[in-house]
């Protein structure tokens, strides 16, 4: 049975891309790094847990996508360029067969965004999987939840309730078999939108990824701002399993509530709707006008027919009953 | 039932010291952080689980403490200077008594070094910490495992043995009343050697603390720098509680493997010896030369007797059987 240090020599080290502005890497008390000149460094931690967050027998390549794509997600809501990462795995065995299927998958997302995996942990125990991300703000251009103003324009990207319905069907819903696979790769592989985020802070200065769901979400910009917002139900951007799903149901939990998504929620003052708007389109995701900030506290939303409503946040909370 | 929103809130925010380089402390999806121009940031990451580092009905004062404590002390061999860290709590149920008294003994430290807490997340799960640090380093002046070079002199901190002897007194080994609470501290509020770390970087390129045990630390010292090193028993520095116990039984593990004392191994180019012991002096605790660096690719220890054997690694590996 390998050694700690033999895990982390074999499947950490060199596992992701090189980059000049790591001075020291894995192997020893620290690692050193340079931030560039004139920028702000962006943090942002997130632990999964067994039972909690994933299954036991979750397939550990999904798994080491997914804790990097949730906190990707972060820096992509800040408007960040990524750049390092920490990982601590805590796992029952030492089992080197599945530690290489999650390092593949981690690997694999972390390339893509010329990350560089830099330190960490490994420690035997009940599993569980702590990431912390490391990217670069434009001090003038990030995205922060206290900056929505009342008269802004509210977007998201891509569409809601996606991983949502994944789980649906886990758990039994009937979903038609033509669309399985690319909602559970909504679920299992999220696409943190990273480049998205980035070109969006050039013009919006407030955005929050949804990981709990719009109204929760919103909510929280919401709150942070001192703000309400009302969104029109009917230009939520939702795949058309989710359409159908609402149109059948009368349920708008998917696009509302059911989070995951990953998706980025920014406000964006009217004077800068052109600009935005124009850039927008072009990102490979379509990015949609959902509806505004206005005076108030609540997140409100109103219906095809007219009606509007206070939304009750149901988002996910890990210690809530 | 406080929510995890309401708990990161009241128990996270403003929990530690305001600096002036947090742009963005905890509330949004990162942290935003200056880092001074000219100086390197070193980051380090440690997780401490339930039934591996610490007992379930642990004190979770001293947990809080200790979680923060070997951090710092990976910050202090690199010679940084803290900065921030963020924190993640994973623990099975949302005790906000519990979570008070952790955060007690975790800011009770981290004021101590001017330590901001940046982030971090908090998780319904088996009892689970993992903290990371964030420092400053002037890149001149960092220590390295890779930089011992044969020829140099090796240094220890403090006092080696005490937190394993405090171990075997749990166990049942009888040790002298008196001795006790002071044993007991070193292994449950070791204090990083912070300062001192600062200072030596002045004059040693290469440093390591001790948490598995000096003969398994050095031991990484060697591998990274491709130097053996023989160390003199009879320097090692020690308690009388623990030299006692050394002295009764013939038994070095204490002070060579026990691990967990979290003081300073330093290794220092001749030429720098009488500069680095100037400046050591000063220090609040003592530190000790107990060898030199060698060529070759073990460590080696020379009993008081005139016996020179190679130190087999014994120091605590988490994954090993």
């Amino acid at each position: 049975m390998a050694g700690e240090f033999d895990l982390i020599r074999d499947y950490f080290r060199d596992a992701t891309v090189q980059r000049d502005d790591v001075a020291l890497g894995i192997g020893d008390d620290c690692a050193l790094l340079a931030v560039p000149a004139g920028k702000q460094l962006a943090v942002s931690m997130d632990t999964l847990v067994v039972g909690r967050h994933f299954v036991a027998d979750v397939d550990p390549d999904s798994l080491g996508y997914k804790a990097l794509a949730v906190n990707l997600s972060d820096l992509a809501a800040m408007g960040a360029t990524p750049a390092w990462a920490t990982l601590s795995v805590t796992l029952p065995d030492a089992d080197a067969g599945w530690i290489k299927l999650f390092m593949a998958g981690f690997v694999e997302l972390a390339k893509k965004h010329q990350l560089s995996l830099v330190g960490g942990d490994t420690t035997r125990g009940p599993l569980s999987i702590t990431v912390q991300v490391h990217g670069f703000v434009e001090p003038a251009h990030s995205m922060r939840r206290n900056a929505a103003r009342v008269g802004d324009l509210i977007y998201v990207s891509g569409q809601l309730g996606d991983a949502g319905l994944a789980l649906l069907a886990q758990q039994g819903l009937y979903v038609k078999q033509g669309c399985l696979s690319s909602l559970k790769q909504r679920l299992d592989r999220p696409e943190p939108r990273v480049e998205l985020g980035r070109v969006a802070a050039m013009h919006s200065h407030c955005a929050i990824d949804l990981s709990d769901g719009l109204g929760s979400d919103l909510g929280h910009i919401c709150e942070e701002s001192n703000v309400g917002a009302l969104i029109h139900l009917d230009k939520l951007p939702m795949s058309d399993a989710v359409a159908d799903y609402v149109a059948e149901s009368g349920d708008w939990s998917l696009p509302l509530s059911a989070g995951d998504d990953y998706e980025l929620c920014m406000t964006v003052p009217s004077e800068q709707q052109a600009a935005f708007e124009a850039v927008m389109q072009q990102q490979d995701v379509p990015v949609t006008w959902i509806g505004m900030i206005e005076q108030g506290e609540q997140v409100r939303a109103m219906s095809p027919n007219g009606d509007v409503d206070a939304y009750v946040a149901r988002g996910y909370d890990h210690f809530a009953n």
